[in-house]
Parts: structure tokens; sequence; C-alpha cells
């Protein structure tokens, strides 16, 4: 049987940049796999059932919810979000490196019910820097912006929950420290069996 | 000031590879400095003072012992080896890494001493390979090499003493994985002053 693969949950504020570094990440390492959120929300123009979102009405969500089916879950808006553990617990069992982006309250419900998981906490350089990549998406309006500044130093402040934080300045860098943190980990003791009797 | 550096021990049975991989990365890393060992033995020909070893007298070494100035000491057949810690902590003050190759006993001294330091076992494939390689050195005898091939399967039980287990199946491989290592230590929280406030 192939060995366990490693949980890694990229977490961090709003505009660290998490997205993009998890995107490189799958195109460079072919051990990787992404975990799929299942929602209740109505599915957007191009996205499959399967590939974007596991799309459920909310019987079928909160069915799921209290056989204790998912990893983490969470209300947004009215809609509801959440990570199937047996998805992740299968890709894990075939050898594959699972990698989950989520936001920070769903990283700590992961960490209770999964602390062999690899915690990587993404940053912006500087709250300067973060501010001026969300004003750049042009999707948000000025309160938005300073709500969304405020809530980011705010989450800073879990980053000693993290078992690592990756400081995004340059996102091939970002990418180069994370991958460098799957090898890292890979070579703790209690992660392996040593092949010498 | 320069970010403190990181102290990074490398161990393991002998037969492993350990000077290898310590050669390898030296000559790869350039912020990365050799811990010098002082000795009580007489210079081999061609070795340096300040190079190779600090050669001191055994009333030199027993008073800079008995002021607590080794992060590890050993006698091995009558000579006395040890890490000074003035040279180690003043290279990691001035922000480079320092690497220490040592055997188990020192390792373990050193991370009483020492804890937030970088403890890595090197470890052979298997003792088959370990066997082939003492053979292939041509220094020991038929009796030597059981001897060291006892120790070495003992010396195994202390992996989970340290925080990582590197397999030395290919040096170059091995060179990655420890550069790996000390690039994820990097990213730890508690190493860290995070840049934001």
């Amino acid at each position: 049987m192939a060995k366990k693969g490693l949980l890694i949950v990229i977490s961090g504020p709003s505009g660290a940049g998490k997205g993009t570094i998890c995107k490189q990440l799958l195109a460079e390492e072919s051990q990787l796999r992404y975990s799929i959120s299942a929602t209740t929300r109505p599915p957007r123009k191009g996205e499959t059932n399967g590939k974007d979102y596991i799309f459920l009405d909310e019987e079928q969500f909160m069915k799921m919810r209290d056989r204790g089916e998912f990893l983490e879950w969470a209300e947004v808006y009215g809609n509801f979000y959440g990570t199937p553990k047996k998805n992740v617990e299968e890709q894990l069992n075939q050898g594959y490196d699972v990698i989950l982006e989520i936001d920070i309250q769903g990283a700590l419900q992961i960490k209770r019910k999964f602390p062999e998981g690899v915690f990587i906490f993404i940053v912006p350089p500087s709250l300067e820097e973060l501010e001026s990549r969300i004003t750049k998406r042009g999707t948000d309006s000025q309160e938005v912006i300073a709500r969304r500044l405020n809530s980011a130093a705010k989450e800073l402040e879990y980053v000693c929950e993290y078992d690592y934080v990756v400081v995004n300045d340059e996102v091939d860098k970002a990418v180069q420290r994370v991958k460098a943190i799957i090898t890292a980990e890979k070579c703790r003791p209690h992660r392996r069996e040593i092949n010498i009797q």
C-alpha cells in the first residue's frame, strides 16, 4: 500500500495570495491533489459539479454535517460550505498529498480534527502591500477594503496556531518555501517508518 | 543587526554519509558556516590549527570545559574533543547558519543546552548498504565492521530524539532534503518576528 500522503492546509488573511500559490503548487507538483468543497450555493455559469464544487441542497448538506462527514464547515451569507472528509482521506490513503485552501476559522476547525496536518499561514509582506493588492483587484469599495485590512490585521494574530508562516513577497519564492515545507515534513520521524530493523 | 542564524546539527551512525553531505552543503550554501572542533590530539600532517581543528593541550581543554565553554565534549581513545560555544554563537549572531557534524551522544548533549537547534539524523537506506559502504572504505577489519554495524543498529533507536530523519539513498537527494529543512525551519512562527503590526 502507498505511504499515506500529507494534508496541507493553506490559510491566511484575504488578499495574501493563497489562491495563486495553490494554483502554482498544483501545476508544479504531480503528487498533489486539491480538495473540492461542498456548497449549497447555486452553481455559477461555467462551474461543474464534482470539479469546482460538490453542489448539494441544504437537506443533503445538513445530513452530511450531522453525520460528521465534514472536516470543517461554515455558513457564509446564507450559504453553507464544507470540506468532505471522505474525499480527503481517500486521496491521502492513496499516497497523494492533499492541499486545502481555507479561511482561518476553517483551518482551526480542521486542526482539532486532523492535528497531523501541516498548517501553513500565508502573509503579505506588509499591510501596505495587502492594501495595494486588494485595491488593484478593483472588486471592493473603499469601505470594504478598510474592513478587509482591519480583519487582516486581527487575523495575523493567529499565526502562532500554525506550523509555518510563509511571507508571500514573490509568488515563486513563496511556492518554493511551501514545497520545502512539504519535503521537510516528510522527513519528520513520526511520519516515517524507518526501513531499518 | 542581522537575523540570528540556525544551528543545524547533523548526526547519525558512522558510515551514513554525514561528512559527504556536510561538505556538499557548505559548497552550495554561502550563508552556511562549519563549526570547528577543539581537540587535544596532536595535529596530523596537513592539518592547520584554527582551520581543521583548534588544537589545545589537556590543561587548556579542561579549563574551557570547566568554564562551560563547550556546547558538548567527549573523550575518545584518550583524546578530548569539544565544540566551543563562543565561535558557534558569534556566527549565529552574525546571521550565518552553523552546521555541526557530530556523533549521537554529542548531539544529545547539544540538544539539552541548545534546544532551538535543528537536529537532523542521517540514516543509510539499509544496514546492508551501510555494511557495503564501510567495507568499501577498506579501513576496517571484519571485526571492526561487525562492531560498527551492531552499534549502528542500536543508534538508529535514537531517531525519535531528532527533529528530522534524512535517508541518504543518494547524496544529491539527501542534500536537497537538508536544504528544504533549513528553508522550512526559517518559516517557523517562533523563529520569525512578523513584520506586520
